[in-house]
Parts: structure tokens; C-alpha cells; sequence
């Protein structure tokens, strides 16, 4: 058998050698093994840019590193719902790295969006696993195509930052499966990422790093993955245990004591020697991989990469309100009113460890001058304090006096540094009080305002009502100037569309009576329902919906076809539609399928993401859109058989341009080939085997037996009562016909056929 | 020593004999034995009502029951929040079983209201524990004062219907301590029922047949319990099982079988004779407490009682919209429109074991002609069938004549039979879809429209904002008739409050995304939020929220005093506010008492009902109402301590006359006297001790310890790093200067000092 080069170095290491391979070198670097010539690898965070710190020192201070790209946040860039964007900047993050000598970018993250308060959500996609995975993805294809490794994160349910070292997240196998985990299993599967880290919390009970479950399970048996599991910096909790488990690095360095405790633990018989091979073999994996880049020509263009982060930017920008079509502006004569102190010092980028360095960072207010013509005029005032709450009333006054001499009055307002970091959860949704202050200020005087929006993750807006412009700009990134005076002025058309639920009300989100939840042990009581399907299921209208946002065009749907009526689960359905540009500018729609199952055993959403497209499209220029559909658009995840499940029945296909605007509805019917086996006991109902076709002839049979009984219950109540009583007290009512022997046959005979197999 | 009664029996038995006595005889009476003249006790339905059925045949048929007086049920009376009146409705029910030799009545119900739909919310009180502890207690004392016993029931958790034989029911130990059990501690500490019997489904795995923590713990030893537990009707899963754990008697008879599984488990060692003797001293004791009421005189007086059901019925109906003052009527020259079936069969009580025999029914055509003067006119029409939900075109057009040339139509709607019964639950919050109809119908030809709700539990009411007069009269009882003509004319005017919200839409209940959940397990995920908590917490508008109910007078509220600005828990607050009659008619009002704890470390809703008092008062008369609050209102149930804790902290006492209508508030300072113990490892936190006061010197020496790396992170986030790091963390990250044998070292300390005692 010929021995990979990674097999080779194995069998020549000793035990020690393979437990430092283990664990980090010291902060971004694994060990490297000279005697072998076995080098480092180099980590670094990502993953909205490089955060290239100097490898070698622990030294957290962003203004000593290097720069690079700051692209938009990932909860912008969910928002275009453009994979081939998202490919482009892996690419580009891709090409930065192997300039920088990068090794390994963490990222991306796709935890879900549990609550908005998570301080760390600017860092994640979306509510919607399928979306989530889809954009991680096409992130990670790209970054990879480099020759440089991605990291996928946080594994998993690591969805608030307060205490999340030792939260345990409680969750139950469903929402797990079909929520939390089907973000990874997508982005795992279809991205193959190098590695995947485990996050610092424990799941039902469990630490993320020493989870047989998560890790040796579900990851790499049921999903495959060929990559090295990583710890998140410091979530170790025995590193022996991980590595028993399926971790395969500590990070960062703990000294040598995690060596040692695999080493003992081996020497123990606590740990085989056989498990720490696995590991050792998938980190010498990583090795290779990061050295066949190595030498390679940098081909590295930051200006260009300033133009994609600007072209990303604006895609992301999500146009929640144009009342009177105040947008796009014209670049003619005008005075405009710039308000605002984020004018001056926009939020582009979360805080915490993706913090990192741009090339360079548009000015807001040069790249709005530039698109003005003769004869237009700009006036600035900061409006509020970002370093306070408090109002300023000269200032407030001032910026009322720019806003009513002037044509409009654009409103630049988020969340400030503090506000939004990994490490800490918001409390509340609101942006600071000075800033909604200066926004119903604006209205006072000025008819046209467009307040822009800079902020990670959805804030309340009670203000709302009051203004006619609104534009979502999240954190765009270095470019994020260039890019709102694009979409202002209408050299690009907004395309983007929500990736999460935004609520009237922060009480109106899902895991609010949970959420922070009580010191450590977080209960995920909304199961399945998180982000829209939460608000559908509830029926709470949200402020903006999921999948919502405007254009400058318009968009028809028409012509909804399925190319089956019927299948089986094992078939696939294409789904086909038209998408008509019926205004007068150039535009993009993201045209979206969510899958209804119109009855089932077990609770499921009014609707799930199941497909999107984006397509382009000229002023009356129309396109179809293919879908195509397998068994996972159709099942859930039955904890009772551990599987997917498709049960035999009707699903709606719905597309429509956001999850609340429906256009087009068709129904199918699809067929189980799913076999499953149910278990009786004699806490099983009567009504339990009656419900059960297979057993009808055993079923028969008993109740014929009961009939005298039954004369005697002949009110609706009685039926449902001996339908719903349990087995045994068929035994206490039988007055001595049915005993408990007789009882104990008949459970073997039932179990004997669910076994045989039965059809959903 | 003097041997008891029953003690002097309990020593003559024999094994068999005492196994005997602990199931029924058949259906409806216990065990006698002949040899030592214990008699047989004979248990019947309520709770609203004797159930008279033959006692020595099972024979269902309610036609064939004796006739007694039909109280409203207990949703109805749950509206008047009146305790008097309750104790004298049981004062009546007593003498009513006495006159039929009926030693135990089957009530009252005081599981919470989870869901609306539960189809025997009708017979049970309030969402509010506290509401129905103390309603249930005036009904216990009511009976038990006539030497007739009570079974309060269904304990616990039987919060639905459907499945409920095998059910499990899972609920957080605070959930349960706080809601489901709080309603029945108060009616067992305050009502000493005779009974308690023990529900069908499971909670938290075990049956409430042979449920050790809350029959022989909770029950027994923690309430003091001193009556006999008696299983549902066929709840039994294995009567050994039971007795071992608290249950006292399994109903009904087994046919010797639940007999001879006490004898085997008591010969197989499984089962003590000493528990066996327990539960049958306390079945004698209910035997001595029955005889000590034979051959006393008979004095029933069913006119009188037909007369306290229609006080009852009147005082239960809530005015829920009284628009331009529609109501009260006119007694003088009018036309009257009366529309719909059930004003010929008008719903006065709900379905399945609760169904009895009235002694008569009010008409409430002839009810409502007796109240009117000369030339005042009535006109009938059906409106719509009661047997289906189709419409009837011609009817509806009757009825809209008929509507039309009146000066006013009352409306009497509601939930047919079908819809609303024991054994089955609601799968909506609707009523019958002709019905929602001729409201409609209805409106459009009439302004002064008057709807009577008959239901025993809330309604989606869409059609609400068409209509000007809305009246919940629930399940009024025999005297519906004479009551709702009351009310309709001013004779009496309404008082009634809600006892449970009513939602715009069953979506918004609390319960909503796992009621009826999938098959028997049934997770209480909302916690201790069902009812007002919930649409507090979560700011949902409620259709009416709990508490509410108009009247024909107003009412003002002032004063509010607080005898103590500060207070310990050990302490009582006596709490002084005035209440003036503002109107023009005698009128009585319930005022509201509220308490919201302002901080707390575990999650409290957003304020619960503590004290409520009913008022009656004349034009400009004003009343002191004076409530006094003891610990349980400010203290919440610490399942980490297994105790009812208060927090040191600021405390808002809230009166007002709906959980939505506050009026009046103080603050108070509550001081603990608790004292908890807390228990730290290598998962806690350096947070958590740096929190703890009593950990101060410790701690502030071990972190000076860390200053040298402290200075190294000197951003935000590391900072939260390390104080959310758990301990063991830092024997990683300590370079060797904090070894694990020091952890231990500090873990010993902390626990330790931790142990002595600390202040909440």
C-alpha cells in the first residue's frame, strides 16, 4: 500500500511528537516539527478581510497590522444573495492570504441568527440555514481556490457571546438538525472547508471541543469531512477528550500542558494512540496543503479588491422604504444635507477579533460630492455625539437648520463601536437615543430624508413612520462610501434583500423569554422556530420581513411550472419561472422558493427557504429561472428514526420576492420511500396501533373482542376514552378477559410487524 | 397511647383486607368491609353541579340522573372574582350531595389555562395561579362545611385533553412550583379538601398515579396534606407503584387486580406494609369524616339554590364592549330582535363527566319578556342550526328582518356541544362559521347589536369591531336565562372579569407553537410565561386582556399607601387604597393587585396578580380596600436552592382594574433573609467569582496574581475574556504559574466560604 506523504511522517514520529502536533506553537501557528521538516501552518482571522497580525507576538493592537481589504460584514454581504459575489471575495480574500503568507483564514461563520442581540451576528449570514450555507459555500470554494484554507465557525450553536465559554446550549435534536447544524452540514458538504472550528460553549451538555456527537458523528462520519477540526482560541476544555471525540488542534499554544495530557491519556489507555493518528495524519493533511501554495506567484491587486469591496458594498445595501420613489437622487443643481457623525467616522466593520486594518476607507462625503454635477451643494452637520447619548441641542439645531435650507437630507446613523462586538450581546435593538433623536429632528423640517442605516445586525425603528428613505447599509466595509453614493445617486440599482427578520418589537423575537437566559444553561425552548419562521408561525407582523427589499425597478413573476405533479422522494423536481424587469432601469431580483408541507405528524414551518436565484435584468427584458429540488427540500429530521423524512403528501411551492410577498403557489405531491420502524410498549394507546395500517388485522381482531364493552360507552367521550387509553388498562378493564400475559403477546406481535418495515 | 378510629380498624385488618381498601368497589364507591363495619364512601361528579348517576351501575346516561342544581361552571364563576359567592355555591353543593348521599363531590379543577384550547378549560378557573388557588379554596371550605369532601383536581399538569392517559407532561421546576402547582398549594393549604386526585398523564416521566416527588414530597410531607389521594379514573398504571409513592385509592374497581398487586408487592418485599397502612389510615379517615354526616337533617332548598345560580350567572357575566352606552336596555316600548338557535337552546354547561341534570332551565325568551313593559315587543329568529356549521340563506335573511325592524338584536352565540368538551380539545378558537355569519348579517342591518358569547373558554371574535355590545356570559348555568335578563336590563349590572386573556388570534397564545405538540411528550416551553405573563412579556395586544370587564358605573381609584417603604421578606406590607363609585348606579368593582420585581437574576414576568378584592358600592360612595402581601408575593421558586427566594431589591406594587389598566403604583425595598449556597468547579467562571462578594479577598489575590497577563489585553474584549473564562482556562492560559493542584486548591476555598452562607 503506498503511504501518503502525511502516513509517512506519521510513522515516524513518537508519541510526543504527535501530541505537539496537537496543539498550537504558540498564538496563529501550529507546531512545526523540524527534525521531519515539517513547518508551521499560519492562522489568521478573517473573515469579512484579513486580520494579519504579526504571527510570531501576541499583540491584539489592530493599528499594527497589516492592511488589507476590509470587505462588508458578513450580515451585509448575505444580503445580496449573490453567490458568485461571494465567490469572488473568497478569492480575493484568497489572494491576500497567500501574499501575507496566510495559511488558514477563520472564517466564515454561519451560526444562526437565534436572536439579534447576539453581540457576534454582524460575523453570521442569516436566520435561514439554507442560506447561510449556500453563501458560506461559494465563500469558502473561493478563498480555497487559492490554495489557502478556510474555517468554518463557530461549531456550533454558539449564538450569544455573553458567558460563552461555559454556556451549554440545550437544543433538541430537530432544531439542531434542520436549524443550527444544517448551515455547517451545507457549507461542509459543498465548500469542503479545510477546517471547521468548535465553538466554545457546550451543546446538551457537552463542551463543542469534546463532543463525540458533533464532532466524530455528525461531522466527520455522517458529513464526511476530510478536514482538521480546530478549537476556537481557549475552548479546550481536556484536550485528550477532544481529540478522543474528534478535535484534532488545540489552539492556541497552552504551553505544553496539552501535549501532556494526551500523552498521559494514551499512555492511561484513556486515549488509543489510534484516534491520536487520525488527528496527527488530518493536521499533516493541512500541512501539505498549505505547502503546495507556497512559492506560488502573489497576484494580489488591493485597488481592485477596493472596487470588488465597493461593487459588494452596494449589492448589499438593502432598500427598506422609498415612499414618493424619493430615491434614487438626481446629480443635478440641489443642496443636500449630509447629517450625521458617522458621515465622518462610518461603521464599516464589527469589533473584536475580525477587527482588522483596511487598505484604505472612502470618505462618505467626497464620494457623495463626486456624483453631483454644477451648480449642487453639500453642508455637513454631525447631528449627534458618537460618543454619548446625550443630545446636544446646538447640534441637533444646527443639523435641523442644514436639513430645511436644503433639497434633502441624508441621515447616516447605526450602531457605534460599543454598541456591537463579539465577546458581548446588545440588551436592547434601539440605535442610541441622540441618533433617533437627530432622525425625528430631520423629519420636523425636511420631507425628504433618507436615513442610512450602519449597524451588524436588525435595530428597532419606531421612528420609521416618519421617514420616506431608508437604506439597510449593515457594515459595509472600506468601500462602503463609494457604494452608498452609488445606490443614493442610482448608478446602482439596490438589490439587496434581507437575510433576517427585523421586528417592531425586540419582545416580538423568538427567543426573547430566553435570551440572554439564565447564567449558563440556555434552553433553545423556539425549537425550529427562529427568524420568519417564528414571525409566520406566530403571526407577528415584522417591521421588514425576511427576503424584503425594494428596487428601483419592478419586477413581474409569471409562468410557474413543475415538471412533475408527482414523485417520489427519491426524484427531483425542477421548478421553472419567468421574472419580467417591468420598470425602466436595469435591476437585479433575488426570486425565491420557499416549500410548505401541508400536513404532517410532526410541527414544521409555515414555510422554508428551499432555493434562490439572482438574476439580472434590463428594462422589459425577461428571464427564466430554473430550480431544481430534491428529497431534502421535502423532509425533516424524525429524532424518533434518526434520518430525514419525507412524508407521503402535498407541499406548496411558493416563490415570491421575499418571504411575506408570495406570487406564485403550485402544488405538488410527493411519495415516502422512507421505511420506519415504530416501537410499542404498554404505555402505547389503543388508538396507536388502530392508527398504524399495518396493523389492522391484529387490531381487528382485539377490538372485536372488546365489542361487549364498547355497547355499553356509546357516548363520543367514551370512544375517545378507551381510543386514547393506554394498553395496560386494557388489562384493568378487561374484568380478567385480557390479561397481562395476553398483553405481553399481543406487544410482541405488533412490535414483530413494525419491524418488518412500514411506509410514512 | 389512644389508637384513633381508623387506627383501631387499620390494626384488625388483614393484608388482603387493606389491599382491598385501597381500590374501588366499582364505579363510583370505595371498598366496604362488612366484618368491621366500615361502610363504602360514594364519590360523584362536579364541579359545578352534583353528577347523580346510579351509584351501583355504570350507566353514563345523564338523562337518567337524579336532577340537581347546574351551577355555572368554573370559568363562568371564575369571572366574578368573588369568594363568598364561590363558598356559597359550595355551601349549596354540599347540601345538595348530603340530600343524595353523596360523601365526596369530584371538584374543584384548578389546572391553569396553557392553552384555550384545552377542551376542559370550561370546567377549571383562571390562567392565574393565584386567582384559582384562591377561588378554589372558597368552593372547598363552601362544601366541606355540609361534611360532604371535595377532590381537588386534576393533579397536576392535565393541561390538555387529547392523549391525556398517556401524556407526559414536561415542566420546568419553576414553571410547576410557580404556575401549575401554585394553585393548587394555595386551595390545599387554605381549603384542606378532603381529596386530591392524582391526574392521568405523566409529568416529567412519571405518572401523577405514582409520582413520589409530587404526592408523598410535594403533596404530603411539603403542604401538609392530610386527605386521601385518589387516582382519575382508570389513571392507574401499577397500583403498588402508587402507594409506594403517595396515591391512596385507584378508581375505579380493578376487579381484584390492583388488590393482588399490593399483596404480591407487599410479599415481594417491593412495597412496605407501613406505606400500604398509610394510605389506608387516611381512606378510613375520609370513611370517619363521611359517617359523622349520616342521619343529620336534610336542608335543601332547590328554588333557593336556582336563585343563587342566577346571582351566580349574573355576576359572572363580563361586559366586554359597551359602545355609546348600548347597554342597559330600556324596559319601556320597543322591538326586540332575538336572534339565534341557542336562544331556544341556550349552552349552559360543557360536555363529558362534568354533565349533569338540572333541576330546571331558564328561558330566556320568557326571561327577557318578564323584564319589559307594556308595548315592548319581541321577535325570534333562529339565525342559524346548531347541528352544522352551514348557513342557511332564508334564516339569515329572517333574522336580518327581523333585525332590522327592531330597535336592538341580542345575538346569543356560542360553542355547540361538539365543540367544547372533556376528551377532546379545540383545534381552533373560532365559533361556528354560521354564527360568525348572522353577527355579520347583523350588523349590516342594525346598529344597536348586542352578542352573547356562551363558550366555556375565549373566542377569536374577527367580527368585534362590527358589533357595539359584547357580552362573555361563558357557561352561565340553569339560571342563564333569568341572569342574562338581568344583566341586559340593569337590574343587575355586570361585574365579571376575565379570568384568562382573550387573544386576537390563537397563533398569539403562549402555548401555541407545542399545543397539542407531537403525540405524548408535550414540552412546556413557554415556561412560567401562559397567560398575561405572556403577552406582557412579549408585548402582544391582547383581544381583552385578563382581568378586564366593564361596568355601567365607573370607578376611581386613589391613595394608594404602603405601610413599610421597606420591608424583609419576613415581614408583611399592608398595602391601602380608596376606591370611589364615579357613575350613577350601584355597581361592584374587583380591584388588582400586581407585583413586578424590578431586577432579578432568574427571568420573572413582567408582574403577577397578588391580591385582588371585590367592592360593592353606591353612586359616590367610596371604600378602603386594604390587601396584605407576605413573602410568597415578592419571592420566586430558586430551583437551584429547591426554595421560594426574594431578592434584595425594589419591588412596584400595581393596582389597577385589568393586568392592562394600572392606576395606581408604589415602590417598595424588599430585603432577603434567604441565605444560598453556591457551588463552584472547574466550568465556573472567574466572573462568577469576582460576582460572589464573599469570595472578594480570595479572589482579588488570585487576580492581582494574573496582573502581568492582564496587561496584555487591555481591550474591552479580553477583559470579558477572561472574566467569562472558566477557571480552568486558567491553568491553560497561566504558563505554569497556576497549576491544577491550585485550582483544586481555590475550588476547596471558594466552596468552602460558599458553604457558610451567603446573602441573595
Amino acid at each position: 500500500m503506498n503511504q501518503t506523504q502525511a502516513q509517512q511522517w506519521l510513522s515516524s514520529m513518537t508519541l510526543e511528537e504527535k501530541a505537539a502536533m496537537c496543539s498550537g506553537r504558540d498564538y496563529w501557528r501550529t507546531n512545526e516539527l523540524e527534525r521531519l521538516g515539517i513547518p508551521s501552518i499560519v492562522m489568521m482571522n478573517g473573515p469579512h478581510g484579513l486580520r494579519k497580525l504579526d504571527e510570531y507576538e501576541v499583540n491584539f493592537d489592530v493599528s499594527e497590522c497589516a492592511p488589507a481589504t476590509c470587505f462588508p460584514s458578513a450580515s451585509a454581504l448575505a444580503s445580496s444573495w449573490n453567490m458568485e459575489l461571494l465567490e469572488e471575495i473568497g478569492i480575493a480574500l484568497g489572494k491576500e492570504c497567500h501574499a501575507a503568507n496566510v495559511d488558514i483564514l477563520l472564517g466564515p461563520g454561519v451560526n444562526l441568527k437565534r436572536s439579534p442581540l447576539c453581540g457576534r451576528n454582524f460575523e453570521y449570514f442569516s436566520e435561514d440555514p439554507y442560506l447561510s450555507g449556500q453563501l458560506a459555500k461559494a465563500y469558502i470554494i473561493g478563498v480555497q481556490s487559492q490554495g489557502v484554507g478556510t474555517s468554518l465557525k463557530h461549531y456550533a450553536c454558539n449564538n450569544r457571546e455573553a458567558r460563552r465559554m461555559t454556556t451549554d446550549a440545550i437544543v433538541e435534536d430537530r432544531a439542531l438538525r434542520e436549524m443550527y447544524l444544517a448551515s455547517f452540514e451545507e457549507a461542509v458538504k459543498g465548500g469542503k472547508p479545510w477546517t471547521v472550528m468548535s465553538a466554545y460553549n457546550r451543546v446538551n451538555g457537552s463542551y463543542c471541543s469534546e463532543h463525540p456527537q458533533l464532532l466524530n458523528g455528525i461531522l466527520k462520519e455522517e458529513w464526511g469531512f476530510q478536514g482538521a477540526v480546530v478549537s476556537d482560541w481557549g475552548a479546550v476544555n481536556i484536550l485528550s477528550e477532544g481529540i478522543r471525540t474528534g478535535l484534532d488542534l488545540e489552539m492556541p499554544s497552552s504551553d505544553g500542558l496539552g501535549a501532556d495530557n494526551i500523552v498521559q491519556a494514551v499512555r492511561a489507555g484513556k486515549l488509543s494512540e489510534e484516534a491520536l493518528d487520525k488527528a496527527v495524519e488530518r493536521l499533516l493533511n493541512l500541512v501539505i496543503r498549505s505547502m503546495a501554495r507556497k512559492g506560488l506567484p502573489v497576484d494580489c491587486d488591493y485597488d481592485r479588491h477596493h472596487q470588488l469591496a465597493r461593487t459588494a458594498a452596494a449589492e448589499s445595501i438593502v432598500l427598506l422604504k422609498n415612499k414618493q420613489s424619493l430615491l434614487p437622487l438626481s446629480k443635478g443643481q440641489q443642496r443636500i444635507a449630509l447629517i450625521g457623525a458617522m458621515i465622518q467616522a462610518p461603521k464599516i466593520q464589527g469589533g473584536g477579533s475580525s477587527h482588522m486594518k483596511p487598505t484604505q476607507v472612502d470618505d462618505v462625503t467626497e464620494a457623495i460630492a463626486s456624483k453631483l454635477g454644477e451648480g449642487a451643494e453639500l453642508v455637513y452637520a454631525p447631528g449627534y455625539d458618537l460618543e454619548s447619548e446625550e443630545s446636544n441641542l446646538l447640534w441637533v439645531e444646527e443639523a435641523q437648520a442644514a436639513a430645511a435650507s436644503s433639497d434633502t437630507a441624508i441621515v447616516l446613523v447605526g450602531l457605534p463601536e460599543k454598541y456591537e462586538s463579539e465577546a458581548y450581546d446588545r440588551d436592547n435593538l434601539r440605535i442610541p437615543s441622540n441618533q433617533e433623536e437627530i432622525i425625528r429632528a430631520m423629519a420636523q423640517v425636511q420631507k425628504n430624508v433618507v436615513v442610512v442605516l450602519c449597524n451588524g445586525s436588525p435595530v428597532e425603528m419606531p421612528w420609521a413612520d416618519d421617514i420616506n428613505g431608508i437604506l439597510e447599509a449593515y457594515l459595509g466595509g472600506q468601500a462602503f462610501g463609494g457604494a452608498l453614493a452609488d445606490v443614493l445617486f442610482g448608478d446602482v440599482n439596490p438589490s439587496g434583500k434581507l437575510a433576517e427578520t427585523f421586528p417592531v418589537d425586540l419582545r416580538h423575537t423568538p427567543a426573547y423569554l430566553s435570551f440572554p437566559g439564565e447564567e449558563d444553561r440556555i434552553e433553545y425552548r423556539e425549537g425550529l422556530f427562529i427568524g420568519y419562521r417564528y414571525f409566520d408561525a406566530k403571526n407577528i407582523e415584522p417591521l421588514y420581513p425576511f427576503g424584503f427589499g425594494l428596487s428601483y425597478t419592478s419586477f413581474e413573476y409569471s409562468g410557474l411550472q413543475v415538471d412533475k405533479r408527482e414523485l417520489s422522494d427519491v426524484e427531483t423536481l425542477t421548478v421553472r419561472l419567468k421574472v419580467r424587469n417591468s420598470g425602466d432601469r436595469v435591476g437585479k431580483e433575488t426570486v425565491q422558493l420557499y416549500v410548505r408541507d401541508n400536513e404532517s405528524r410532526l410541527i414544521r414551518p409555515e414555510k422554508e427557504l428551499k432555493a434562490f436565484a439572482k438574476v439580472e435584468l434590463k428594462p422589459d427584458e425577461e428571464k427564466e429561472v430554473v430550480f431544481t429540488l430534491d428529497k431534502r427540500a421535502f423532509a425533516y429530521y424524525d429524532p424518533e428514526q434518526a434520518d430525514w423524512i419525507v412524508e407521503t403528501g402535498d407541499f406548496d411551492i411558493l416563490v415570491g420576492q421575499s418571504s411575506r410577498h408570495i406570487l406564485l403557489v403550485e402544488t405538488v405531491h410527493v411519495r415516502s420511500t422512507s421505511r420506519i420502524v415504530r416501537k410499542y410498549n404498554r404505555q402505547s394507546s389503543l388508538g396507536d396501533l388502530i392508527a398504524d395500517p399495518l396493523l389492522t388485522p391484529i387490531v381487528s381482531q382485539l377490538i372485536n373482542g372488546m365489542a361487549d364493552s364498547k355497547e355499553k360507552h356509546n357516548s363520543e367521550m367514551m370512544a375517545i376514552f378507551i381510543r386514547e387509553m393506554p394498553l395496560r388498562s386494557l388489562v384493568a378493564f378487561s374484568k380478567g378477559t385480557f390479561t397481562d400475559e395476553m398483553l405481553d403477546g399481543l406487544l410482541q406481535q405488533v412490535n414483530a410487524v413494525g419491524a418488518m418495515s412500514q411506509e410514512v
